[in-house]
């Protein structure tokens, strides 16, 4: 009977802040055309398990009374990707592809609890499938829709702005190579962490990987390359490193940073130290961050990949972005920072004068319902006083007294005229909730 | 890799009806004011348990590196009502009463799955919820909501008309009482499976409850009260059985039918056989089901219980009705019988002339989406016949041609004509994917 430490709920008015925040999401991704799809909240053990280290954060699911050990073993997925490669897979003759999909879910992590972690979530993924081949145009389409979707929370709800990060693995890997590390994955993997535990202890891993002090040298150099001014190519090739894969991703990221850059300029970082751990990038690599609030880590992140999943006569590369909408909604609605004009959908409560007129107070809210305008009924007939305080509490902006052809009144001004309920409308910014931010 | 018996998902032209089924509900919920919530997946086990009956069907969830055998073990909701009574008493002190909320989530039963049974359903839950005392005006109330989400459900999905049966539980207990039963809760569960298991056996059992012949014919007798014209008052006087419990319970139903005969006339039944099979009703009760799907059974169900939930200080007395929309939907769905008229929200796809004009096409989608209008780029520039063709199979009505000042084409018809990207708008039942129903 007490809140669960990771599974965040909201009061009313905090959800309305979070459902406008989901509505916003799913109004850009399908004004570019991305179809919606679900997926079940399991997956077998055997599939979670792939990526070798997040098992251990799995939530298992078993019925409580399974009448054998071996009945199927489940687990809660723990992200989106996942569930979507065996979506893919399963429907692939159904689907067209290139195949542009959303999805606005829960995923579940075992993690321990801390600041802006949770152990449900809700996460929000745009990726674009082909079978057997897709242009790299799309790792630019990706970007902007998610860039779109983030500026569209800046509008509609106030979030501050965000900054993007971009790189490409290719150019990562190139670089490696080129100084003569033939394993660069652990590389990536250990440059990944540098912003969090610095230049010297960075230093000392790579050293341990096998690395001389020059290619050390060389790495952490690299990681410093940031430009918000488009390209890096200059800056890349004052440490004389030549190598094809290098000249490709070179290319890639000019090409992503100079579109993103048109449209959402100095929002826009080349970032050479941005790697994402996970293996499976394979092109470029994106990370969001909201201005003024870096304490909440990275908010979208995603990344291009040659192979989502492959079955018997294709395989399925893709690009896709992951939007971490608890990661951003939750400390904001919890801290008070966004919140709501009213804790339910009415614009107008019906007063009732007594038990016998109620029938009345329903006529008048059928009538302003029949034309789109949320109301509800006064649950008693006690003083107007009383019922207008009733309203006051919930934010409710207007009250109505007497039938059809009746009068209402703005609580706020305290102004009360008389009005039609097949005719009134009230104050177009009053027809939906407001959202607020804190001053 | 495949499907998992029960836990149903659509490919994205079965999930744009799904989702539309959803917006449809939640703006008849919020038109009357109801406020959404959010539960948690999970609830502690030990909560989960107190509806024994339900406890064999609770899907475990632990962590899969849990450290020790002690760590709290919870399962997966299997309603929205146990989250909600938790939530009420948690938040009580937060919350406006009598509170109005509306709730549209998954919930979780190991079933066996079976037509119309599902393991992973969507559940859309209404109920409304006092401090201490709750008016039974109410009752109609939450009917009258679910009813009309109905009848918006058949208005713009094309879903069959339904039918409501009502009941009283103070009538049933009150009539049993009043011929000598003293334990009416037992005999109410057996009539509830009246309608499975047929007249004969429910007699046996009645017997073998230690109802003498007399007791059996009335309970039997009772159960075949109904009528489609609001009152069965005289039905049930003519069993001259007299009970303070069943002259109240007669008042609520009466009541409550002619409220809601009023708007939805023969769609309305009084039927005395209806009980709920759960011990918590205490006053209403209520079924849906669709007409011409009796197979489908209950799609939505609830009733009037005098204590939801209990702290130190209060009870919260409820009404609430719970609508099964996997129930209704995944059949429609899956058969084929509600289907959307393309896969993708995209009302325009905009052609590409070569790799060069990409950016060209990209200021034409950027300026449609300027005025809200959905729509995607072609992902490559093959011939202009295969770029209809990709619009085509995805079921996307418009193709645009050239620069912003260029053609557009209605590909059903064949019409191509002038138009200008800042101004053309598509005929308004384009806009949005139409859902269709099969002949």
């Amino acid at each position: 009977m007490a809140s669960i430490s990771g599974f965040p709920e909201f009061l009313p008015q905090g959800r309305i802040v979070e459902m406008r925040a989901h509505d916003i999401v799913r109004r850009v991704f399908e004004l570019h055309g991305f179809a919606n799809i679900q997926t079940r909240s399991i997956e077998p053990l055997s599939d979670l398990s792939r990526k070798g280290e997040i098992t251990q954060e799995v939530y298992l699911v078993r019925r409580l009374h399974a009448e054998t050990q071996e009945e199927d073993v489940w687990g809660l997925h723990f992200d989106l990707t996942v569930p979507f490669a065996r979506y893919v897979l399963e429907n692939s003759g159904h689907l067209e592809f290139p195949f542009r999909r959303y999805q606005i879910q829960p995923a579940w992590r075992g993690e321990r609890p801390q600041e802006g972690r949770f152990r449900e979530f809700w996460q929000a993924d745009i990726d674009i499938v082909g079978q057997g081949e897709l242009s790299t145009h799309h790792d630019a389409e990706v970007v902007m829709v998610m860039m779109e979707a983030c500026e569209a929370l800046s509008a509609e709800l106030g979030l501050p702005p965000v900054t993007i990060r971009i790189n490409n693995r290719k150019l990562i890997q190139g670089f490696y190579t080129g100084i003569g590390c033939s394993d660069p994955l652990p590389i990536i993997q250990a440059v990944d962490k540098l912003p969090k535990v610095g230049v010297q202890a960075t230093a000392e891993i790579l050293a341990k990987l096998g690395l001389d002090s020059s290619q050390v040298d060389k790495v952490l150099g690299f990681a410093q390359v940031n430009s918000t001014r488009g390209s890096v190519d200059d800056q890349v090739r004052s440490f004389g490193v030549t190598n094809e894969l290098l000249e490709q991703g070179l290319g890639e990221l000019t090409d992503l940073s100079s579109k993103v850059s048109a449209r959402f300029g100095s929002q826009v970082v080349v970032d050479a130290k941005i790697a994402r751990g996970l293996d499976y990038y394979t092109g470029s690599v994106f990370e969001i961050e909201l201005q003024g609030y870096e304490s909440l880590g990275t908010i979208s992140a995603g990344g291009r990949y040659d192979s989502l999943a492959t079955d018997a006569k294709n395989t399925y590369p893709g690009v896709g972005v992951s939007f971490g909408l608890s990661r951003v909604f939750v400390p904001l609605i919890s801290q008070g920072v966004l919140t709501a004009s009213r804790s339910v959908p009415s614009v107008v409560c019906v007063a009732v004068d007594s038990d016998e007129t109620r029938p009345q107070a329903e006529q008048v809210a059928t009538a302003l319902r029949h034309r789109g305008i949320p109301c509800e009924v006064s649950p008693n007939s006690q003083k107007y006083g009383k019922q207008i305080r009733f309203a006051d509490r919930r934010g409710i902006p207007y009250v109505w007294f007497g039938p059809v052809i009746g009068q209402v009144k703005d609580i706020r001004s305290g102004d009360q005229w008389d009005a039609d309920a097949n005719q009134w409308t009230p104050e177009q910014s009053d027809m939906t909730v407001q959202i607020l931010q804190a001053q």
